[in-house]
């Protein structure tokens, strides 16, 4: 897991940290992601299970409760609960995208078929909330209904914002929520609140885990167009080729000219890409520091997550915590 | 609604009686499936809702709690509960099974796209456990959760026995508790819970919720062959086409001799279906009394759901149910 010469990342940090706790979440899951009736269940959701992925959701919720010194067993519960809604959106993700691969691999539609993946992903949404149902948390449940539903608007809102070049940053980062931040924030709250935490610190947790999927979303889609620096790295173009509005777009158009407003109409707009687009696409963004500026957003809420901590007891989460939020603006500094 | 000289079906009587609490559930959907900031869902949702249906699972939510005299508004929101379930399974059946038509009207998945079904049906799911949360009644909780949970494990279970010639009774009514019986049993259930109704009177409750769902989807499954007598009416021959593995069809199968046997096998094992291959299952029905059989099992279970309800209240409510119970299986009599 670390080899010599390489330093240990924040989340291999918490994994070790955190490993009895983590031991138990992942049984718990392999235990409630089966099916005794239904084998197509395991098969699938066992392909997802072995992809890896690297549980870092149900490990926000770990170490939220074990913030507190949460001795009960509901935090796993929860953990287990947010890792299902994420493997649930992710096979849905992968049907709405039409994707083959995912984490390397071939995509559960690829290997069986749609089908199967809307179906398997409605069971673990099921079964997620069974668990948190188990809890008997009101507060956690209501926090955990709550980011499911902002998460499938976020998706829906998705679907309508591509190619459309009137979307602006507000519901560009409303998508950001939907995708990422709702499920982060919704696992360290619901950690806070298990363990007992004061009103001030489950707002704390709260406002850390959004800023922190903020932030690890908007260094994602800069990265798609290969960081804040030009490089045509070899998954750049991706979200260019779906016609995605993401941050690097919103800016470039808000700053274009009606020469540039036409290219971007074209490729953007009408999807209408040939040979030398990404180019042109990547210098009209460096053009008006549309990547610069991005990475300042990045950046920006990886200060406010940090910023977050400072009411929450100190010691080696809370530090391996803070080094998360620099750890997902890393990629793109 | 009830034109001179036609009888009130069961279903009106309910709607009738429980006019003024459908009202107020019929205005929390409304309410509840809009989103402020994806117009997608309330589009996709509009079209669903304008479509009708006859709301009979929140009528039986409702039904259940005024059994007990309940005067408080939980009720209210498990009715709509199960009416978002209901909504978000038949949005994403109909990716599933490919549909281009619901209640006479194009799908949402042909209007819209299979993105849109998939995504709006999450966002319902969701909606629903956030009204399920708002009342606070971890039972009633448990309930609903386990119920979604054996609606997606059914509906996996019957993706891969369709064209499966080894599909049993117990697996096929385990699809059909899946698609049917489960949703209904939550929602009577749900009900007395809130109410306050005693262990007993809960689970007289749920016994009749089931044997309805059940009988329910019998008959509907023998309708699919033309009823208890052979007959080629519009609708027939929909499951024969779709190889799927129901009551009649597993009945025949049992009693086949070798040569039916090959033909059962060529025509919902591998799906080669030629001219006059549905007449000949017709016939093959006929002949081992498949279709007269599957009548019993319908009639069987409707007997059950009158006998749970000797356990409940008796008034005006009971009545409506208990001809509800011979209203779902007169269309096989």
């Amino acid at each position: 897991m670390n080899p010599p010469g390489r330093v240990q990342t924040p989340i291999e940090g918490l994994q070790t940290l955190l490993h009895d706790d983590m031991d138990r979440v992942n049984r718990l899951i392999r235990e409630r992601m089966a099916s005794e009736h239904a084998p197509r269940i395991p098969e699938v959701t066992a392909h997802l299970v072995e992809a890896g992925g690297k549980r870092i959701r149900p490990l926000l919720t770990v170490a939220a409760a074990r913030l507190f010194g949460y001795g009960g067993e509901h935090h796993l519960r929860l953990a287990a609960t947010v890792e299902f809604i994420h493997t649930a959106t992710l096979l849905h993700d992968d049907v709405v995208d039409e994707s083959s691969r995912r984490r390397g691999r071939p995509t559960a539609n690829l290997l069986w078929d749609n089908k199967s993946s809307v179906l398997v992903g409605d069971y673990l949404f099921a079964r997620s909330f069974q668990l948190m149902v188990e809890t008997g948390n009101l507060r956690a449940l209501d926090i955990l209904a709550n980011a499911a539903a902002v998460i499938a608007e976020g998706e829906v809102l998705q679907l309508t914002t591509a190619a459309n070049l009137v979307t602006d940053e507000e519901t560009y980062l409303r998508v950001v929520r939907g995708k990422t931040a709702a499920l982060f924030a919704a696992a360290t709250e619901s950690g806070g609140i298990v363990a007992g935490a004061s009103d001030r610190e489950v707002a704390a947790l709260r406002e850390y885990g959004d800023a922190l999927g903020v932030s690890f979303q908007i260094a994602d889609d800069l990265l798609d167009y290969g960081g804040a620096s030009v490089t045509l790295g070899k998954n750049v173009g991706d979200d260019f080729r779906e016609r995605k509005m993401t941050l690097p777009v919103i800016r470039a158009v808000a700053a274009a000219d009606a020469e540039e407003r036409s290219f971007w109409e074209r490729v953007i707009g009408r999807g209408d890409q040939q040979e030398g687009d990404l180019e042109r696409a990547l210098a009209l963004l460096d053009r008006h520091g549309a990547l610069a500026a991005t990475r300042r957003a990045a950046l920006d809420h990886s200060e406010r997550a940090k910023a977050a901590l400072a009411d929450l007891p100190e010691g080696a989460i809370r530090e391996h915590l803070e080094a998360l939020a620099d750890f997902v603006v890393a990629r793109v500094l």
